[in-house]
């Protein structure tokens, strides 16, 4: 097997230039939410597509009703070797409050902070800063050796930040062409600047509104108070319901599919020394709220929960109306872990709240969505590789962990494509994705690039 | 003595041009809960200073820390007849959701409805269209006679539906101007549109409005669900809390002064023959909601209460944010009777919410307002005259009721000026007040003029 010294080395030397290309890009406005900026995002997709070219790719806009999709196939060094996708996306969020940033978020730069390089700048952590890691690991293999250890598809979005309309279509239409033994996934962090991380668990959400109708107006509350139904009681006993007193979710068969994580994960969940302490101080808060005798990791990575997202009802302006109120509403969450069924839960809540109502009053029920949770297998060969590829590249191992938010492009792989993924990322808690001064540090990029290298790499050689 | 038939024909000749007096003061945009709108409350006041003027009154607007007031005087026709204080308020509710009116709230108008006449708009109901039916009698005493019946002080207030907080200052700083020998409150009800009614009890209120806090700003759902403070929980766990399933108040001495009422008062009204279909059928309910085991007049009238008037918290726009909210509040009052104590209810309330709080989360309390209910004796002579003065002018005889709001003025006279009250006025159940669609009976305005005008001549005859 050839060494993998050299490409690494070329990585090394080429760091400069790379920051220079990942700059071109993220000069590029893709703002997907905002229409505005449609010219930018086929601009964005452009740039990665001739990029792609200019190491062998054979590279391709492709249009959706909404943003491009990019696609780009390479040949592997041998047919023996397994066919990986690479997914990322190229679009980013939006930047208001433009006046909370320190520079203009479209000008990167290299400062530093906290004694490290960063690489400042909209999109340098979510996600173009991701997935330029891996075309320049890519690009080291192609310079050094005129060819790549694997075949590699790669599939870059740009409506990730706009809730990925044209994705599941496409994914449907190009089945075969984007099919392959298994995905990667560049959208995720590390555990901390030192200690790599791959995700494999990912939590799923079914969302709900529900409006409690009583009268059919707004009433005087002295006149008709004690009397008549009052909507914001029904819906507060609706969701002081929904948790017992251990922090149970109450509703019926919710923990059917629920399992107790394998005791070695407890045990490398432990060693990783969270505490409520450290995940709530820098929030306010100090006593974990949700289910009682368990971690704060297994809480936040491994196990359902309901959340009340928003609520209202009746007079909440300034000073006081003595008013019961026709209806009230209550945006409800429910985040799902393994084998939950998204619709079953679904309509465990729908029961339980029309258990609730009073003969004279009615509920209403608006649907937001649902997916079910991800649980990667551990025993998948490439998890191996991937940890070892990691663990030899950073200062300490890598960890699995889990992720409490959804990606849903996780799912989508596995239900159409029929694909695995693998979720390795280098993005760090504190690159304020999504907020005003994101950033990416500079090890991220260049330690980053060097982990896929790595990677495809120890793919092939597993073979 | 005089004959009053003089006076009730100019009251019927004079009633278009009454309706148009009362349109200028509705359309008049006095809503006292809302800043924005304190120019319009003074214009309010200012409006009905120079009606009084008009019709021979010394009034004049007194300005307090919030809403002026409008006080004046007139002398009696002797000085044997008795000295009466009238109370009104010009202000008015808040019109939200504004795009559930008919018309626009503040352009009133006379329609049809139910075959019978109404004026529609802020105000026509509450309070404004009864303060002006006692207007409307003085000024066709004075145009008839050149006087009137007995010595006759008004104080309009322009803060009712804000909690009043003006009103006792400016009554212990006037003792001596206001003090009379009772006062003729008309901001109540008729049983019926042909029986009409004296309130001899009334509930009192105390109004709390909570902020539940959790952690120091919006978490993602996600990432935190699970393991952080939703403070829409808490909050629902406290109000879901404050009944038990008999539907009584579950705070600590609660119901300390509450006593059954006497059995000839319930036999009263029972012989109301009302009804929970009747009562709360038009509203579109059929099942009374508080205490189990007590008739629908009960609750209202004779029960105390905790309802919740508003609750708000976390994300209720269009569509769906997994957020977990950093704050919740909600607007919660309380409706007192006979000896309850406003302090010890808001305190044991306070207790109650602190109980509830984590350790890590802290609640923050405003007050709106605190009043004891009020039982009013049944022995007054003026009550005499006020139950025949009715009976005379409309088509069923008076009744004596009670009533499930609260008017603090009326206690606030019993204490400040050692003055009882005669609850008389002309409301209907169905006017909406403080909903959309506000109207009072064209009848109402018409004969609640006449009906003062007989009350005024009773009590001066009385001597």
């Amino acid at each position: 097997m050839p060494a993998l010294d050299p490409v690494l080395s070329r990585i090394d030397a080429g760091l400069d230039a790379s920051v220079e290309r990942l700059f071109s890009l993220l000069r590029i406005k893709s703002i997907s939410t905002d229409k505005a900026y449609s010219a930018e995002c086929r601009k964005a997709a452009q740039f990665l597509v001739e990029d792609l070219k200019s190491i062998g790719f054979e590279a391709s806009i492709r249009d959706t009703p909404g943003h491009p999709m990019v696609v780009a196939h390479h040949s592997g060094e041998t047919d023996a070797a397994p066919h990986v996708l690479f997914y990322g996306h190229y679009d980013v969020q939006p930047v208001d409050p433009l006046e909370l940033w320190d520079a203009d978020p479209f000008d990167p730069a290299i400062k530093e902070l906290n004694g490290r390089k960063v690489l400042t700048g909209r999109g340098t952590s979510d996600d173009k800063g991701q997935l330029m890691t891996f075309v320049e690991a890519c690009r080291a293999f192609k310079a050094e050796r005129g060819s790549l250890p694997c075949k590699v598809t790669i599939l870059f979005e740009g409506e990730e930040e706009s809730g990925s309309p044209s994705l599941k279509p496409f994914l449907e239409a190009n089945k075969d062409e984007l099919k392959a033994d298994f995905a990667l996934v560049c959208d995720t962090g590390m555990w901390d600047h030192e200690t790599p991380a791959i995700s494999t668990g990912l939590r799923g959400l079914v969302g709900e509104e529900i409006t409690v109708h009583a009268a059919d107006r707004d009433l005087h509350s002295g006149h008709f108070g004690g009397a008549a139904a009052n909507p914001i009681h029904i819906l507060s006993k609706v969701l002081a319901g929904l948790h017992d007193e251990t922090g149970r979710v109450t509703l019926d068969g919710f923990y059917d599919g629920v399992e107790e994580i394998p005791s070695n994960i407890r045990q490398s969940w432990n060693e990783l020394g969270m505490t409520a302490e450290k995940f709530l101080g820098p929030i306010g808060l100090s006593e974990p709220a949700g289910e009682k005798n368990r971690s704060l990791l297994e809480l936040i990575w491994a196990r359902p929960t309901a959340e009340v997202n928003g609520i209202t009802g009746g007079y909440s302006g300034q000073g006081f109306k003595t008013v019961i109120a026709a209806q009230a509403s209550a945006k409800i969450s429910f985040r799902l872990v393994q084998k939950q069924d998204p619709e079953k839960i679904r309509a465990a809540f729908r029961d339980y709240v029309r258990s609730k109502m009073p003969a004279d009053c009615r509920v209403e029920f608006h649907e937001h969505g649902g997916s079910p949770g991800i649980q990667l297998s551990y025993d998948s060969p490439f998890l191996g590789v991937a940890k070892q590829a990691l663990s030899d590249e950073w200062p300490k191992p890598a960890v699995m962990i889990a992720m409490g938010g959804s990606i849903p492009i996780v799912g989508d792989f596995q239900k159409l494509l029929g694909m695995e993924s693998l979720l390795v990322g280098f993005g760090l808690e504190d690159d304020r994705i999504h907020s005003p001064n994101e950033k990416y540090e500079l090890a991220s990029f260049h330690k980053g690039a060097r982990s896929w290298a790595r990677i495809l790499q120890g793919i092939a050689d597993a073979q």
